[in-house]
């Protein structure tokens, strides 16, 4: 019976934003975490972090202070023994919700700690987290997700079924996934920072590693845009994927006739177009842009947001993030709804240690939810991963299984001493 | 031409939660404000806040820090000279939105701050904030909205319409409103935390002191709720309003069948009946208890979720607040977009020092975006009023008009050191 004898947090900031990787059409970061870490009373620690953006990331920390003591002190077996308490406890305070609720910096961290104490149980059970949700009862996956305010979307009857049907097959998927990995594409061609030359050597460099599906940033001038996705699909032919990226920038009817423009380079989709709370504006791109399919997620708040999107028939792929929701649990919402409205989900990547995480929901996903790969397939941006204990392993375009215990969310600690904001060596 | 010169923000609470005062269906707080002061080389100190909750209230206080810079050694002439660059300064920062966007405790402090600009340029314009905008220029107004993302509900050229408009027998408007005060309805009777006997005597109290509009809190179990719309309805008569105010708890189906239940009450709106962020199920919510009317908006996250709520005919009355949006800027928005759909706005007001903000924008909006007093009605909750230089005065159930330079935001600094987290003497 493990005891969480303490949290710490750490300010983790990596200096990327000079380099102009990362930057797009709304944001340019020093890719940063807030980094939680679970003391306890038995041999494990377990870690967790919501990925921020560079400045505002004591904000996230200073959310993870004041959630805190929801954990502190408690037992593994009483959180995991109610956990629809556990998970209220940090999403429903009734102070600390008024600056959410579920959504924005509170949300983030409550994301980040929910995820470590999620993380500290897979260490306990010697398991990879996407194992140990793999095999997990359908009766306790269900017991996980809080259902208020989606249950007109998906009833805890509706999502058992889903559990259930995804044990046929599962050992089979299994063998497959740790032969072949996991489907993904790469982002690390067309930052919005880069020139064209760059761009297109980039590119080849790519395809010649073996991606077949890569994504470019849009939202620069259009004229950019055209040209550097035409750069992009000459090099890749046409029968490689090609995603396209807006970051938020446009307003919808901008989206609309800017995806005209940029249908000749043939897009497999069109990523946040605009605003991420635009649920109606979402559905009148998705309509309007069809066959191109709209995708987004990365910074949807929370499972209501999704909930829309899936209901409104908004997005045709759904990219859930492994930490800007409360962890674990949300995200196990999300994808229960995904599976039920037929939507394939494409988690979002990146930033920093986000590849670590979001390899576990997919296999988890493939695994026992959606059991598809069709559409499926994992961001990759090869950024960062050597500050990571466990980091993730790709070959030929492929994530494979991860098989150490844990969330792979561990930081090295020298990693963590030399980035630490602001008194790290990296920011003297 | 007047410099700020340095931003400070103070963290003040209240401790309301021990007596019940303010407690719902989802919060128990502690009344808090994140208190920012803007220090400037002229006479004038700016003055504006955000409400929070009580825990949590820290991390509102960290995020204006995280924004001071923006607006740390500049001019206001320089900020009104470019206001589209100021606003975004604050709400599209390329790091810090990572932790919105548009949303939460970053949202909140940005209000904080903007608002106390307002205040400030209010101040020096000799002012109350709501005279300063109802004769303001309509070009010099519309240049303060933000339309990036709300641009397919509203245009420029409309809001310009829409305000030209409001010129038209702004006087008479602003003869009468000083003669009989702005219409208001009273929260203070029916906290879910007062018994039945409670309810009954504040209720025939608020009725012999003039309220002929009242509001109580549902979300408890339905019986009770029925229970004490019932004993409200018997005191006020039939002619007087009961709104109800279910704080988010409801799922969407649930809120439709209790409403149901309660209509024997004859509720004049349904308030905040499911999660804020669900566009759709509020719009399914509409159609189903009409004619009572929808009410939300107190903590919609930004002026995109209330874009969505009037396009999809999902509120009949729109509730905006006044700091946990971008302050002046994005209310001017949503008053803009509530006159385009025809839909009245009635403030969210109590908490701390809300309704001596929201006396100005409803003021406002009367003179010169909405034009009518029909269905309009300000919030007033009698707490905390004490601590304000310049408290709301009322009369008869209405607000007199604030005739005092600024946006009435001052603390009195005896009130800020006494309640002053966590080294006040009131949290000894």
């Amino acid at each position: 019976m493990t005891t969480i004898t303490g949290v710490s947090v750490h300010d983790v900031r990596f200096p990327t934003a000079a380099a102009g990787d990362g930057s797009d059409s709304i944001n340019k970061g020093d890719y940063s975490a807030t980094y939680v870490e679970l003391a306890t009373d038995g041999p494990h620690t377990g870690t967790g972090f919501t990925f921020t953006n560079g400045r505002g990331n004591e904000i996230t920390c200073a959310a993870v202070r004041a959630l805190a003591p929801a954990i502190e002190g408690r037992t593994l077996d009483e959180l995991f023994g109610d956990p629809l308490t556990f998970l209220r406890s940090v999403t429903t305070d009734v102070q600390l919700r008024w600056i959410g609720p579920e959504k924005g910096a509170l949300h983030m961290a409550t994301g980040a700690l929910v995820n470590a104490v999620w993380d500290l149980r897979a260490k306990e059970a010697g398991k990879p987290l996407w194992q140990l949700l793999a095999e997990m009862p359908t009766e306790e996956l269900v017991a996980q997700v809080d259902f208020r305010h989606i249950r007109d979307a998906i009833t805890p009857e509706e999502a058992a079924a889903i559990l259930d049907k995804g044990r046929v097959g599962l050992e089979d998927r299994l063998a497959q996934l740790r032969s072949e990995g996991f489907p993904s594409y790469t982002t690390s061609v067309g930052w919005l920072g880069y020139p064209d030359d760059k761009v297109r050597a980039l590119t080849r460099q790519a395809y010649a590693e073996g991606w077949r599906a890569m994504k470019m940033k849009v939202g620069g001038p259009i004229e950019d845009d055209v040209r550097r996705a035409r750069i992009i699909r000459e090099e890749i032919g046409p029968d490689a994927l090609l995603m396209m990226d807006a970051n938020q920038i446009w307003d919808v009817d901008e989206a609309i006739a800017n995806m005209a423009r940029l249908a000749e380079s043939d897009p497999y989709w069109i990523e946040e177009p605009t605003h991420p709370d635009d649920v109606l504006g979402h559905a009148r791109i998705q309509q309007a842009v069809s066959p191109v399919r709209v995708a987004t997620g990365e910074v949807a708040a929370n499972r209501v947001i999704f909930k829309q999107l899936l209901q409104a028939g908004a997005i045709r792929v759904m990219q859930i993030d492994a930490c800007r929701v409360a962890g674990v649990p949300e995200v196990l919402a999300e994808l229960l709804m995904a599976a039920k409205f037929g939507v394939p989900v494409c988690p979002h990547s990146g930033g920093v240690g986000l590849c670590e995480l979001v390899q576990h929901l997919a296999i988890f996903d493939y695994l026992r939810v959606g059991t598809s790969l069709e559409g499926r397939m994992v961001e990759y941006v090869d950024h960062l991963h050597e500050h990571f204990t466990d980091p993730v392993r790709t070959r030929d375009g492929r994530y494979l299984v991860p098989e150490q215990p844990g969330y792979s969310s561990d930081l090295k600690p020298e990693s963590i001493a030399e980035f630490r904001f602001p008194e790290g060596p990296a920011w003297q």
